[in-house]
């Protein structure tokens, strides 16, 4: 057994039971976000993190160690994603790289938006002409220094 | 000459002369977002949004269909960005892609978030700890329909 | 069990019951062409399409939520189909892919034609040179907004 | 000089006397599809094709020989395209390649939709929901002989 | 149970009954090259065909469905292949490909050789200087017409 | 310069003065298959046939001990190529080549055929149903042997 | 002139001139490290920092602002580098990959390395047995955080 | 099995018992970064280390020669590798390759830093600003010799 | 059952029972080169041969008709190997292919060095400053001849 | 200027000189491999060498230091080689790759072959069944240590 397996009885349970995402991170106590992308086996949980999920989709009891413990990350199985939705995020730094660049460089100077200190907000924004998707995200800024 | 050699152009006018992109958007009416990326070669300019881009960056008079005209979209030179500051949002993309998918579909049902019908809006937000990045994006969901 | 799996039994049920995709979409009330492409595990049914999918191919009782569930998406093993039919629409692609491009373009504008609000008709047409595949497709246009 | 120099005095020429390519088809005497891919180096004039391409674009007289030559095709930088339009055609060989291959099976037995006795048609279709991009494709069925 | 299972079990018995490709081929009425790429999983057979392979290899009964549904293809595990055999003619399209086209264009015109409409002989040549092998492939020429 | 710009020469003089690649054979005594190839870089011609080619095509007087001298070989930009026509034989490769194998080791037993002591003769064949490419190979046998 | 012409011209006038990268570090008044990946296009140069490349390195005047602009990261043609000095370097990421997370992660929690918050210093170790580069890297521990 | 099993044998033990790389690397007698590679599959034990190893880990009596016996080594799944920590690493040697090899150059001549003769020490470094990552790597130079 | 899980069988033999290569050779009766890569799947054993290779690793019956049949060869999981010591001799080819190409070419005109009929051996060279592997290879040329 | 034109400028001399690399060897005083290596850029000359090559090939001034200079290694176009010659030498890698690791490891241990502080000797050696390519490699052995 490791981390991926417990991934695939997560959905598989997830799948079976009707469980909601939402439901899920209520239970953990942590936001949508951070939760499913732990439960889609990219972040460790804590130990009651892992107590709640091991009960939410009655996992099997070696599971609880693998959920603390920090997974090789990556969710993807090619580097360019050939779902479409996942694309269209592709597509947009693809498109939108060098933009992101060039703003972020002009306002804080050289340095990177972190992935690690950061956090997102996905939520429903209601909309005449047809629901849009929101997405928020804040990574601390980290300035290259010379030394 | 080519868009990609106006773009080029573009860029070595706004070093050397040290424009900023906020000043241009401002000067365009548009966003800074999409205003970057219109400069950085990945949208097309109506016809005073191409004469303001003329004159801020005193491009040659060639250059002004080619502003006007779609390009071939795609800024980057590899499929995985080597700059660290866009490898961050391909990270993203990597680490949280299984999610953007979990939680869209959970809220949405089958479909995607529009790279289209698309904005976004990107800031300094002040934190104490350090100030942070934030970018909002919103993209129209575009339900996939039986037939 | 994931999706992937009954996607096999699918088609290991079709090839020895001698299965028609034409009669499966009939029953489920959808075309063929997108009725095949969702039992191929590219798009999630309704529950009576899960409920007449689930009989026809005599499915064992846990398949039904996953066919239900909105499926990661990509039919092909490779980035560059190898099956000599599937190449031909690839090589569509590359040789035509800048056609498409321009014509759109010079009767939209800037934009795409949807992939998602999309839709398709394959059939036979007699031609006494030998007959003839003809698929209409058919997509809305999306095209690019300033802001 | 090589036929990839003579298609970008072509687009060069397209872009700064606003040329349309449904213009240059009519005078060329074929569809608007064929022309524009012949005009992006994807096929081959005939001469008095090539003599008006000359006219229409005002090219060098070495570019006549060049045009009635046939050239080595394929209109894309990258095996994945980046060009959101153009990708946008490649997802749908990547989501529906399965779905063409069963049907066409079907419908004709073991056998390819030719993309060389290939003709297509691409036009705009009104509709109160946003118009549509309608494309035809007819290609010629060619069986798999046993012998 | 799929096609490529199929295979493996026609390849094992091949090895472990020591039974000769031309001795199938002989039985199943085609020649030793068809008969061969049907064995190995390119091609579908009819049923009589079929029948013979179930009877020369020994296989369950639910192989011969499978047997006569059209495969998914392509035979090799690498877009480069990596055995020295096999490289050879991957070495043969790289140096003589551009030499191939140049003549087929000149004798025939714009299009392109079947690989659909198309039969190859491989067999032995007797030479003092050590024998060779011989391959004599027939392809039917397929134009590309204008419209 | 360099044997690259030699064959750029070379294709350039043939499109503009229309030579054809047989009688530049003719010319130079060996096969048009031979003789295209190393037009177009692939093989090292002698002092009389790099004498022949340089009057037929009016090279300048430093491209002659580029002719004599063996060049870089591999004709394709591209792996996998985008061409049609040479895709279909880098198709042929794909779902023949373990045929190619396994006849070729019953035949001979464990071993190559030689793509170095290699001849080719491609002719066109007559038909009613539509005249065929005729491609005549012919390798020697190299066997692995045991030491 | 972009960037990359700039770093063409720094290692031109340091190969011609002779001049050394420590040398450079010492007016510049940075490590030799950082100095040396700045003037090899990976860092941004203050003002005083930029006036003195220009001094050293004999620059004309429009490369200026270009040493002050956040360059576009990543110095290697290749993902993975041929040179075998860099390549050693890639083969201890390879090797040691898993163990440095396994370490970091065991000493740390979740997290990684900063890449940005980076410094490092490259010196000889003297050794009977052979001198020896002795590298130490100090980079910030980055904690991924719940949200 | 093999040593791949091995590795998946000890990472469960490990993450089950709650085993510290630290704690294993002091009953083996090595530095805890040899002795975490060697445990992930990269070195060979010898007999006493493998006997610890074996007892630590609870392994069956077969694992025991594998442990001794050299593996196929390389510790990722990809060329890029997708875990953000260890991409880090990846960076470096993208953003410092050129560094790296500039710096040694200058100081050692032609040659390499050795990957195998080679050691290296990681620890926590306590800072006020955040805790950092320090690394020290010794590797042998070794040079290019003229023959 | 197929020759991959038959060299696997063999290497697990000769993990757990200790064999040597060298003895393997000695018993079969062909050079260590030869026997080693047979072993591990690239070559055909002859029926004493495969007989003693039967005792030697005690495989079970049905693995002796798949020694005596020609492999798919290739050893490699990836085209650039990330084992140290079998990236060593890529990197030689890498570094010195030119070179190979240049001198074979200077003494023996346009051809190549054949990997069918070779030969190799590779044996201990004492040295005061650390033992060498010393390798001889032994290829015959083979001419490119015209035609 | 870099070392890249100067290897232009070196080939370009050679082939219309006639100069032979064993030639130029003999006058730099080293062996014809280590010398044909470094005028194809990848190795660094001494100032004698540097000065016998400049006037061998009548390089201009500016050339001298870049000789001196250690270049950029890795003399091919693309990681798997597409010219003949070179590829037989990548196929031995391939094919005999895990034969090379099975060998040294049973004779020396855990460690590699060094490419670095390795010589080789490329020879004709006599055949009445057709000469043969001799090639004799001698790598140091380089153990890795535990630490």
């Amino acid at each position: 057994m490791n981390r991926s397996d417990i991934t695939d009885l997560i959905i598989e349970a997830k799948v079976t039971k009707g469980i909601r995402w939402s439901d899920v991170a209520e239970k953990v106590g942590k936001s949508k976000e951070w939760t499913t992308a732990a439960c889609l086996g990219q972040m460790a949980f804590d130990a009651p993190g892992a107590q709640a999920i091991m009960e939410i989709f009655g996992l099997p009891p070696e599971a609880e160690p693998w959920l603390r413990t920090v997974p090789y990350k990556g969710s993807l199985p090619t580097p360019v994603p050939t779902d479409p939705l996942i694309y269209r995020f592709y597509e947009l730094v693809s498109i939108y790289g060098t933009t992101f660049k060039a703003l972020i460089h002009e306002e804080f100077g050289d340095g990177i938006m972190s992935a690690i200190d950061f956090r997102m907000d996905l939520r429903r924004d209601a909309d005449p002409n047809g629901d849009r998707v929101k997405i928020e995200m804040s990574g601390k800024f980290l300035p290259y220094k010379t030394y």
